[in-house]
Protein backbone atom coordinates (compact mmCIF):
# COMPACT_ATOMS: atom_id res chain seq x y z
CA UNK A 1 0.00 0.00 0.00
CA UNK A 2 2.46 2.39 -0.12
CA UNK A 3 3.40 4.86 -2.49
CA UNK A 4 6.84 4.73 -4.19
CA UNK A 5 8.95 7.52 -6.10
CA UNK A 6 7.69 10.42 -7.53
CA UNK A 7 3.82 9.73 -7.92
CA UNK A 8 1.03 9.05 -5.46
CA UNK A 9 -1.06 6.09 -5.35
CA UNK A 10 -3.95 5.51 -7.69
CA UNK A 11 -6.76 3.04 -6.05
CA UNK A 12 -9.97 2.32 -6.27
CA UNK A 13 -11.51 5.47 -4.33
CA UNK A 14 -8.73 7.91 -5.55
CA UNK A 15 -8.91 7.21 -9.01
CA UNK A 16 -10.33 10.32 -10.86
CA UNK A 17 -13.25 9.09 -12.90
CA UNK A 18 -15.48 12.60 -13.56
CA UNK A 19 -12.93 14.45 -16.54
CA UNK A 20 -10.41 11.64 -15.89
CA UNK A 21 -7.99 14.20 -18.05
CA UNK A 22 -8.03 16.22 -15.34
CA UNK A 23 -6.50 13.85 -13.11
CA UNK A 24 -2.58 14.31 -11.78
CA UNK A 25 -1.04 11.92 -9.30
CA UNK A 26 2.79 12.99 -9.62
CA UNK A 27 3.75 14.41 -6.03
CA UNK A 28 5.39 17.70 -7.33
CA UNK A 29 1.65 18.58 -8.47
CA UNK A 30 0.27 17.46 -5.01
CA UNK A 31 3.11 19.23 -3.31
CA UNK A 32 2.15 22.38 -4.80
CA UNK A 33 -1.39 22.38 -4.05
CA UNK A 34 -0.54 21.59 -0.57
CA UNK A 35 2.21 24.33 0.37
CA UNK A 36 0.12 27.28 -1.76
CA UNK A 37 -3.15 26.81 0.05
CA UNK A 38 -3.77 27.85 3.40
CA UNK A 39 -6.76 25.51 4.67
CA UNK A 40 -7.79 21.93 3.64
CA UNK A 41 -11.59 20.79 4.28
CA UNK A 42 -11.42 17.62 6.58
CA UNK A 43 -14.12 14.89 6.18
CA UNK A 44 -14.19 12.46 8.10
CA UNK A 45 -17.57 10.46 9.79
CA UNK A 46 -19.86 10.55 12.89
CA UNK A 47 -22.39 8.00 13.46
CA UNK A 48 -22.31 6.97 9.86
CA UNK A 49 -22.95 10.57 8.43
CA UNK A 50 -19.84 12.68 6.40
CA UNK A 51 -18.54 16.02 8.32
CA UNK A 52 -16.54 18.50 6.82
CA UNK A 53 -14.25 21.43 8.79
CA UNK A 54 -11.56 23.59 7.28
CA UNK A 55 -8.59 23.38 8.96
CA UNK A 56 -4.92 24.46 8.77
CA UNK A 57 -2.39 22.06 8.26
CA UNK A 58 1.56 21.89 8.01
CA UNK A 59 3.75 19.76 5.18
CA UNK A 60 6.67 17.85 5.65
CA UNK A 61 7.97 15.44 2.97
CA UNK A 62 5.61 13.23 2.22
CA UNK A 63 3.50 13.65 5.69
CA UNK A 64 0.46 16.19 6.48
CA UNK A 65 -0.26 17.27 9.96
CA UNK A 66 -3.27 18.43 11.33
CA UNK A 67 -3.69 19.87 14.46
CA UNK A 68 -5.96 21.64 17.57
CA UNK A 69 -7.00 21.05 20.78
CA UNK A 70 -6.76 18.00 22.76
CA UNK A 71 -10.65 18.59 23.24
CA UNK A 72 -11.79 18.65 19.73
CA UNK A 73 -14.39 16.71 19.07
CA UNK A 74 -13.47 16.37 15.48
CA UNK A 75 -10.04 15.74 15.83
CA UNK A 76 -10.33 13.05 18.19
CA UNK A 77 -13.40 11.00 15.61
CA UNK A 78 -10.60 11.45 13.11
CA UNK A 79 -7.76 9.45 15.25
CA UNK A 80 -7.05 6.27 14.28
CA UNK A 81 -9.79 6.82 11.86
CA UNK A 82 -10.23 7.18 7.90
CA UNK A 83 -10.06 10.68 6.92
CA UNK A 84 -10.46 12.59 3.48
CA UNK A 85 -8.27 15.93 3.39
CA UNK A 86 -9.42 17.86 0.61
CA UNK A 87 -7.34 20.87 -0.81
CA UNK A 88 -8.72 23.12 -3.32
CA UNK A 89 -6.98 26.82 -5.29
CA UNK A 90 -9.71 28.73 -7.31
CA UNK A 91 -7.73 29.97 -10.49
CA UNK A 92 -10.39 31.18 -12.37
CA UNK A 93 -14.00 31.81 -13.60
CA UNK A 94 -14.59 30.44 -16.75
CA UNK A 95 -17.70 31.81 -18.80
CA UNK A 96 -18.52 29.96 -21.80
CA UNK A 97 -21.41 31.16 -24.47
CA UNK A 98 -23.53 28.47 -22.74
CA UNK A 99 -24.72 28.09 -19.69
CA UNK A 100 -23.98 24.33 -19.63
CA UNK A 101 -20.26 24.71 -20.13
CA UNK A 102 -19.53 27.23 -17.66
CA UNK A 103 -16.67 26.19 -15.37
CA UNK A 104 -14.10 27.20 -13.21
CA UNK A 105 -10.10 27.02 -13.24
CA UNK A 106 -8.75 25.13 -10.33
CA UNK A 107 -6.21 23.08 -8.56
CA UNK A 108 -7.56 20.37 -5.91
CA UNK A 109 -5.85 17.47 -4.00
CA UNK A 110 -7.90 14.66 -2.59
CA UNK A 111 -5.97 12.40 0.09
CA UNK A 112 -7.62 9.42 1.99
CA UNK A 113 -5.93 7.70 4.62
CA UNK A 114 -5.74 7.08 8.50
CA UNK A 115 -5.13 9.91 10.51
CA UNK A 116 -2.50 9.00 13.41
CA UNK A 117 -1.85 10.66 16.53
CA UNK A 118 1.50 11.96 17.02
CA UNK A 119 2.97 11.00 20.44
CA UNK A 120 6.83 11.94 19.86
CA UNK A 121 7.33 15.05 21.19
CA UNK A 122 10.28 15.88 18.74
CA UNK A 123 8.19 15.01 16.43
CA UNK A 124 5.29 17.17 17.43
CA UNK A 125 7.72 20.58 17.86
CA UNK A 126 8.21 19.76 14.16
CA UNK A 127 4.53 19.89 12.98
CA UNK A 128 4.15 22.90 15.44
CA UNK A 129 7.13 24.73 13.25
CA UNK A 130 5.68 23.09 10.00
CA UNK A 131 1.87 24.15 10.73
CA UNK A 132 2.98 27.46 11.69
CA UNK A 133 5.97 27.92 8.53
CA UNK A 134 2.75 27.15 6.41
CA UNK A 135 1.03 30.54 7.90
CA UNK A 136 4.41 32.35 6.72
CA UNK A 137 7.82 31.02 5.88
CA UNK A 138 9.92 31.34 8.77
CA UNK A 139 7.38 32.01 11.44
CA UNK A 140 8.08 29.39 13.09
CA UNK A 141 11.61 30.49 13.99
CA UNK A 142 10.38 33.85 14.95
CA UNK A 143 7.61 33.35 17.00
CA UNK A 144 7.39 32.14 20.61
CA UNK A 145 7.92 28.30 20.10
CA UNK A 146 5.12 26.12 22.38
CA UNK A 147 5.58 25.09 25.79
CA UNK A 148 5.54 21.64 27.08
CA UNK A 149 1.94 22.70 28.70
CA UNK A 150 0.66 23.89 25.40
CA UNK A 151 1.82 21.09 23.67
CA UNK A 152 0.16 18.90 25.80
CA UNK A 153 -3.02 20.66 24.96
CA UNK A 154 -2.61 19.94 21.59
CA UNK A 155 -3.43 17.18 19.16
CA UNK A 156 -1.49 16.28 16.20
CA UNK A 157 -2.27 13.99 13.62
CA UNK A 158 -0.36 12.99 10.81
CA UNK A 159 -1.68 11.88 7.37
CA UNK A 160 0.49 9.83 4.47
CA UNK A 161 0.64 12.03 1.66
CA UNK A 162 0.46 8.82 0.04
CA UNK A 163 -3.20 7.71 -1.48
CA UNK A 164 -4.68 10.08 -3.21
CA UNK A 165 -4.96 12.46 -6.60
CA UNK A 166 -4.59 16.03 -8.26
CA UNK A 167 -7.36 17.09 -10.49
CA UNK A 168 -6.59 20.47 -12.67
CA UNK A 169 -8.55 22.91 -14.76
CA UNK A 170 -6.98 25.58 -16.69
CA UNK A 171 -7.66 27.27 -19.63
CA UNK A 172 -10.61 28.65 -21.63
CA UNK A 173 -13.92 27.80 -22.12
CA UNK A 174 -14.81 25.05 -24.16
CA UNK A 175 -17.96 25.60 -26.03
CA UNK A 176 -20.14 23.57 -28.52
CA UNK A 177 -19.49 24.28 -32.24
CA UNK A 178 -23.07 25.76 -32.67
CA UNK A 179 -22.32 28.23 -30.10
CA UNK A 180 -19.13 29.71 -31.53
CA UNK A 181 -20.93 32.55 -33.19
CA UNK A 182 -23.24 33.42 -30.51
CA UNK A 183 -22.24 37.12 -29.29
CA UNK A 184 -21.75 36.10 -25.71
CA UNK A 185 -18.50 37.34 -23.98
CA UNK A 186 -16.58 34.40 -23.46
CA UNK A 187 -13.03 34.02 -22.00
CA UNK A 188 -11.69 33.69 -18.01
CA UNK A 189 -11.87 35.57 -15.20
CA UNK A 190 -8.95 34.83 -13.05
CA UNK A 191 -8.53 34.53 -9.47
CA UNK A 192 -6.35 35.11 -6.81
CA UNK A 193 -6.05 35.30 -3.43
CA UNK A 194 -4.05 38.50 -2.67
CA UNK A 195 -2.39 39.72 1.30
CA UNK A 196 -3.04 42.95 1.97
CA UNK A 197 -1.08 45.45 3.71
CA UNK A 198 -0.68 44.07 7.33
CA UNK A 199 -2.31 45.89 10.09
CA UNK A 200 0.19 45.22 13.04
CA UNK A 201 -1.28 44.96 16.71
CA UNK A 202 -1.85 48.52 18.31
CA UNK A 203 -1.26 47.17 21.52
CA UNK A 204 2.72 46.41 20.20
CA UNK A 205 2.91 50.61 18.67
CA UNK A 206 1.86 51.34 22.57
CA UNK A 207 4.37 49.54 23.87
CA UNK A 208 7.44 51.19 21.85
CA UNK A 209 8.25 47.57 20.37
CA UNK A 210 10.34 47.84 17.19
CA UNK A 211 9.69 43.80 14.99
CA UNK A 212 9.73 44.74 11.54
CA UNK A 213 6.24 43.80 9.52
CA UNK A 214 6.57 40.32 7.50
CA UNK A 215 7.85 41.49 3.64
CA UNK A 216 5.86 41.03 1.07
CA UNK A 217 7.45 39.12 -0.77
CA UNK A 218 7.13 36.40 1.87
CA UNK A 219 3.67 36.56 1.93
CA UNK A 220 3.59 35.91 -1.66
CA UNK A 221 2.28 31.67 -2.46
CA UNK B 1 -37.12 19.33 12.08
CA UNK B 2 -38.07 22.70 10.34
CA UNK B 3 -35.88 25.76 11.05
CA UNK B 4 -38.63 28.63 11.30
CA UNK B 5 -37.77 32.23 10.44
CA UNK B 6 -34.31 33.74 10.31
CA UNK B 7 -32.01 31.33 12.72
CA UNK B 8 -30.89 27.70 11.83
CA UNK B 9 -31.74 24.58 13.43
CA UNK B 10 -29.43 23.98 16.13
CA UNK B 11 -29.25 20.40 16.28
CA UNK B 12 -26.46 17.93 18.43
CA UNK B 13 -24.92 17.59 14.88
CA UNK B 14 -24.44 21.23 14.19
CA UNK B 15 -23.82 22.77 17.68
CA UNK B 16 -20.58 24.66 17.59
CA UNK B 17 -18.38 22.55 19.56
CA UNK B 18 -15.13 24.20 19.49
CA UNK B 19 -14.60 28.15 20.33
CA UNK B 20 -18.75 28.00 20.31
CA UNK B 21 -18.36 31.76 21.02
CA UNK B 22 -17.19 32.05 17.47
CA UNK B 23 -20.63 30.41 15.94
CA UNK B 24 -23.36 32.27 14.88
CA UNK B 25 -27.22 30.64 13.64
CA UNK B 26 -28.73 33.39 11.95
CA UNK B 27 -29.52 32.94 8.30
CA UNK B 28 -28.58 36.25 7.77
CA UNK B 29 -24.82 35.49 8.43
CA UNK B 30 -24.80 31.89 6.98
CA UNK B 31 -26.33 33.42 3.58
CA UNK B 32 -23.33 36.02 3.25
CA UNK B 33 -20.80 33.52 3.45
CA UNK B 34 -22.57 30.87 1.20
CA UNK B 35 -23.45 34.04 -1.81
CA UNK B 36 -20.03 35.03 -1.10
CA UNK B 37 -17.61 32.37 -1.80
CA UNK B 38 -17.69 30.25 -5.00
CA UNK B 39 -17.02 26.71 -4.15
CA UNK B 40 -18.60 24.09 -1.34
CA UNK B 41 -16.26 21.44 -0.02
CA UNK B 42 -18.65 18.61 -0.32
CA UNK B 43 -18.61 15.52 2.18
CA UNK B 44 -20.27 12.20 1.78
CA UNK B 45 -19.59 8.83 3.07
CA UNK B 46 -18.76 5.55 0.42
CA UNK B 47 -18.41 2.50 1.83
CA UNK B 48 -18.28 3.90 5.46
CA UNK B 49 -15.43 6.05 4.44
CA UNK B 50 -15.62 9.93 4.22
CA UNK B 51 -15.12 11.63 0.48
CA UNK B 52 -14.91 14.95 0.12
CA UNK B 53 -15.22 17.12 -2.81
CA UNK B 54 -14.98 20.84 -4.12
CA UNK B 55 -18.34 22.06 -6.18
CA UNK B 56 -19.82 24.59 -7.35
CA UNK B 57 -23.35 25.54 -6.22
CA UNK B 58 -26.53 28.22 -6.32
CA UNK B 59 -29.20 29.42 -3.72
CA UNK B 60 -32.57 29.92 -4.08
CA UNK B 61 -34.03 31.26 -0.94
CA UNK B 62 -33.42 28.74 1.76
CA UNK B 63 -32.36 25.90 -0.90
CA UNK B 64 -28.96 25.02 -1.75
CA UNK B 65 -28.23 23.35 -5.25
CA UNK B 66 -25.42 21.03 -6.74
CA UNK B 67 -25.07 20.03 -9.62
CA UNK B 68 -23.49 17.49 -12.33
CA UNK B 69 -22.95 14.94 -14.74
CA UNK B 70 -25.83 12.33 -14.48
CA UNK B 71 -22.75 9.88 -14.49
CA UNK B 72 -21.06 11.89 -11.52
CA UNK B 73 -20.47 8.96 -8.55
CA UNK B 74 -19.98 11.45 -6.21
CA UNK B 75 -23.72 13.10 -6.84
CA UNK B 76 -24.89 9.85 -7.39
CA UNK B 77 -23.85 8.83 -3.73
CA UNK B 78 -25.31 11.87 -2.45
CA UNK B 79 -28.68 11.50 -3.67
CA UNK B 80 -31.49 10.67 -1.13
CA UNK B 81 -28.15 10.47 1.44
CA UNK B 82 -26.38 12.79 4.16
CA UNK B 83 -24.53 15.17 3.07
CA UNK B 84 -21.83 17.87 4.60
CA UNK B 85 -21.67 21.28 2.49
CA UNK B 86 -19.12 23.12 4.35
CA UNK B 87 -18.22 26.40 2.75
CA UNK B 88 -15.15 28.97 3.38
CA UNK B 89 -13.97 32.65 3.49
CA UNK B 90 -10.21 32.77 4.65
CA UNK B 91 -10.16 36.49 5.40
CA UNK B 92 -6.56 36.71 7.16
CA UNK B 93 -3.57 35.56 8.40
CA UNK B 94 -3.39 36.04 12.36
CA UNK B 95 0.24 36.23 13.38
CA UNK B 96 0.97 35.82 17.22
CA UNK B 97 3.63 36.67 19.41
CA UNK B 98 3.29 33.01 20.22
CA UNK B 99 3.22 30.06 17.63
CA UNK B 100 0.29 29.14 19.69
CA UNK B 101 -1.76 31.57 18.98
CA UNK B 102 -1.48 31.71 15.51
CA UNK B 103 -4.58 31.94 14.01
CA UNK B 104 -6.81 32.23 10.58
CA UNK B 105 -9.57 34.96 10.55
CA UNK B 106 -12.71 33.22 8.53
CA UNK B 107 -16.19 32.51 7.94
CA UNK B 108 -17.25 29.33 7.58
CA UNK B 109 -20.64 27.55 7.15
CA UNK B 110 -21.71 24.10 7.89
CA UNK B 111 -24.53 22.76 6.24
CA UNK B 112 -26.04 19.09 7.28
CA UNK B 113 -29.05 17.31 5.89
CA UNK B 114 -30.15 15.32 3.16
CA UNK B 115 -29.64 15.72 -0.78
CA UNK B 116 -32.65 15.42 -2.93
CA UNK B 117 -32.63 15.04 -6.97
CA UNK B 118 -34.27 17.76 -8.14
CA UNK B 119 -37.28 16.04 -10.99
CA UNK B 120 -39.41 18.94 -11.96
CA UNK B 121 -37.56 20.58 -15.18
CA UNK B 122 -38.75 23.97 -13.93
CA UNK B 123 -36.69 24.43 -10.73
CA UNK B 124 -33.81 22.48 -12.63
CA UNK B 125 -33.74 25.59 -15.05
CA UNK B 126 -34.25 27.82 -11.70
CA UNK B 127 -31.45 25.77 -10.32
CA UNK B 128 -29.33 26.01 -13.51
CA UNK B 129 -29.85 29.91 -13.32
CA UNK B 130 -28.72 30.17 -10.05
CA UNK B 131 -25.26 28.32 -10.68
CA UNK B 132 -24.81 30.28 -13.07
CA UNK B 133 -25.20 33.67 -11.38
CA UNK B 134 -23.68 32.66 -8.36
CA UNK B 135 -20.66 32.83 -10.47
CA UNK B 136 -21.45 36.17 -12.01
CA UNK B 137 -24.55 38.10 -11.36
CA UNK B 138 -26.81 38.15 -14.19
CA UNK B 139 -24.70 35.68 -16.05
CA UNK B 140 -27.48 32.83 -16.29
CA UNK B 141 -29.89 35.05 -18.48
CA UNK B 142 -26.91 36.38 -20.97
CA UNK B 143 -25.48 32.70 -21.72
CA UNK B 144 -27.47 30.64 -23.80
CA UNK B 145 -29.70 28.70 -21.85
CA UNK B 146 -29.73 24.72 -21.05
CA UNK B 147 -31.05 22.61 -23.73
CA UNK B 148 -33.41 19.84 -23.24
CA UNK B 149 -30.71 17.62 -23.89
CA UNK B 150 -28.27 19.24 -21.49
CA UNK B 151 -30.79 19.29 -18.87
CA UNK B 152 -31.07 15.26 -18.93
CA UNK B 153 -27.33 14.84 -18.86
CA UNK B 154 -27.60 16.90 -15.74
CA UNK B 155 -28.19 15.87 -12.16
CA UNK B 156 -29.28 18.37 -9.85
CA UNK B 157 -29.25 18.15 -6.19
CA UNK B 158 -30.97 20.37 -3.47
CA UNK B 159 -29.80 20.70 -0.13
CA UNK B 160 -32.09 22.54 2.42
CA UNK B 161 -31.04 25.51 4.22
CA UNK B 162 -32.28 24.21 7.74
CA UNK B 163 -29.73 22.43 9.94
CA UNK B 164 -26.05 24.69 10.28
CA UNK B 165 -24.00 26.71 11.63
CA UNK B 166 -21.94 29.55 10.58
CA UNK B 167 -18.87 30.20 12.55
CA UNK B 168 -16.62 33.35 12.34
CA UNK B 169 -13.36 34.52 13.71
CA UNK B 170 -12.28 38.42 13.21
CA UNK B 171 -9.94 40.55 14.88
CA UNK B 172 -6.49 40.48 15.95
CA UNK B 173 -4.03 37.99 17.81
CA UNK B 174 -4.95 37.12 21.31
CA UNK B 175 -1.61 36.49 23.02
CA UNK B 176 -1.22 35.45 26.84
CA UNK B 177 -0.29 38.09 28.93
CA UNK B 178 3.19 36.85 29.47
CA UNK B 179 3.88 37.38 25.90
CA UNK B 180 2.99 40.98 24.96
CA UNK B 181 6.12 42.57 25.18
CA UNK B 182 7.88 40.28 23.28
CA UNK B 183 9.66 41.93 20.43
CA UNK B 184 8.05 39.34 17.27
CA UNK B 185 5.56 41.42 14.98
CA UNK B 186 2.08 40.35 15.49
CA UNK B 187 -0.79 41.63 13.53
CA UNK B 188 -3.03 40.45 10.82
CA UNK B 189 -2.38 39.82 7.08
CA UNK B 190 -5.86 40.33 5.27
CA UNK B 191 -6.43 38.00 2.32
CA UNK B 192 -8.86 38.41 -0.76
CA UNK B 193 -10.18 37.00 -3.83
CA UNK B 194 -9.39 39.56 -6.25
CA UNK B 195 -10.29 39.17 -10.14
CA UNK B 196 -7.63 39.68 -12.49
CA UNK B 197 -8.49 41.60 -15.83
CA UNK B 198 -11.13 39.30 -17.64
CA UNK B 199 -9.35 37.25 -20.44
CA UNK B 200 -11.38 36.96 -23.79
CA UNK B 201 -11.43 34.02 -25.61
CA UNK B 202 -9.27 34.66 -28.59
CA UNK B 203 -11.61 32.85 -30.94
CA UNK B 204 -14.07 36.07 -29.86
CA UNK B 205 -11.56 38.56 -31.49
CA UNK B 206 -11.10 36.84 -35.04
CA UNK B 207 -15.09 36.02 -35.39
CA UNK B 208 -15.33 39.98 -35.03
CA UNK B 209 -17.68 39.43 -31.93
CA UNK B 210 -18.76 42.63 -30.02
CA UNK B 211 -20.24 41.34 -27.06
CA UNK B 212 -18.45 43.59 -23.73
CA UNK B 213 -16.53 42.01 -21.28
CA UNK B 214 -17.86 41.54 -17.62
CA UNK B 215 -17.50 44.62 -15.77
CA UNK B 216 -15.40 44.86 -11.90
CA UNK B 217 -18.78 45.93 -10.35
CA UNK B 218 -20.33 42.99 -11.45
CA UNK B 219 -17.01 40.67 -10.42
CA UNK B 220 -17.01 42.25 -6.89
CA UNK B 221 -18.02 40.31 -4.28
Amino acid sequence: MTAMGDELEQTERTTVRRLAERGRFDRATANAVIDEAYIAHVGFVVDGEPRVLPMTYGRIGESLYLHGAVGNAMLRASTDAEVCVTITLLDGLVLARSAFHHSMNYRSVVLVGRAVRVDDDAEKERAFDAIVDHVLPGRGAEARAANPSESRKTLVLRLAIEEGSAKVRAGGPVDDDEDLDLDVWAGVIPLAVVPGPPEQDPDQRLRGLTSSEPERARLSR
